[in-house]
């Protein structure tokens, strides 16, 4: 038997992106949005309403995209809680730290392994869409063949139907590849 | 130090995302997408180049996506790798069962414990927008309150670095709320 949830964006899991931009003094802001995925060999939406960071996207014609890992859960999640027109340093106040992108006008949070680096390409009804430029990942979540250790960087996604972030690490199958058995 | 991996779509966490589709002979098909999200709050967006799938979306106005979960990986893998022009029949012929939508007309993989039951709304130039109609789930992966037990779901998501699938289950925090101890 199944439950009908309704008419819910309940996709799961959902991504949980940290969108870092600069503001009008050049100040980086960061905040947390789940509506968004991959739209393109290069390209990503993020579905946004208006907040200060729509504003700096439009402003510098980029922003970042980090990805939240279970070591920064809970700034990952404030950064959603509190905007950045209230408490306009609030990076600062939670001791991240950033670094320019050397690809757009936009801040790396220095904290967060795994950032997608993105020019806007434009608006549109379903949310910001961006270029991919580079994706920078630090080494730290590296293994010894330079690829990413999952194990390493401990993502996290969201639960949307319970307000939870569930860590994303253990690998149970080859993609491309383990489907072949079943020919 | 950080490592430049370039332009590539290289989100973290993937969706594994299964769309199903009736062709015009009523036949169930699926396929695996992993880019894709959330661009609404009843909106999903789904990236597809030329498929039977977008052929089937066409035809129908309709399409349902499921979770891929670990118990089903293999098969997820499959309906990615193996064409539904090619074998007509790949749902049966690796065992799943479908049961056709209350909501659309479109299949519920019935193996899937989660179903996102979506009405198109149009293809635009990042992918299909489909409005979500209904969200069911199998009883067998909620918990006492009916709500979506993670660690009986065992969700998987798609690491673009490894080309690997991971499971997502273990909770790390609450949303909404554990950033407010850093207030």
């Amino acid at each position: 038997m199944r439950k009908n949830f309704g008419a819910k964006p309940y996709l799961y899991p959902m991504p949980v992106l940290i969108i870092g931009t600069y503001d009008e003094n050049g100040v980086p802001n960061a905040m947390n949005a789940a509506w968004g995925g991959i739209c393109g060999y290069k390209e990503i939406i993020i579905d946004l309403s208006e907040h200060k960071t729509t504003k700096n996207i439009r402003l510098n014609e980029a922003f970042t995209v980090s990805v939240a890992d279970a070591a920064h859960a809970l700034e990952a999640d404030y950064v959603g809680i509190v905007s950045g027109n209230d408490v306009p340093d609030k990076l600062e106040k939670i001791g991240l730290h950033t670094t320019n992108s050397e690809f757009v006008n936009a801040p790396i949070i220095d904290e967060l392994p795994i950032t997608l680096e993105c020019k806007l390409i434009k608006f549109t009804e379903e949310g910001v869409v961006g270029e991919i430029m580079n994706v920078s990942v630090d080494e730290k979540v590296l293994d010894e063949n330079g690829s990413v250790d999952p194990m390493k960087l401990e993502a996290i996604s969201f639960d949307p139907f319970n307000n939870a972030y569930l860590k994303v690490a253990e690998k149970v199958g080859n993609a491309f590849s383990d489907g072949n058995k079943l020919k």
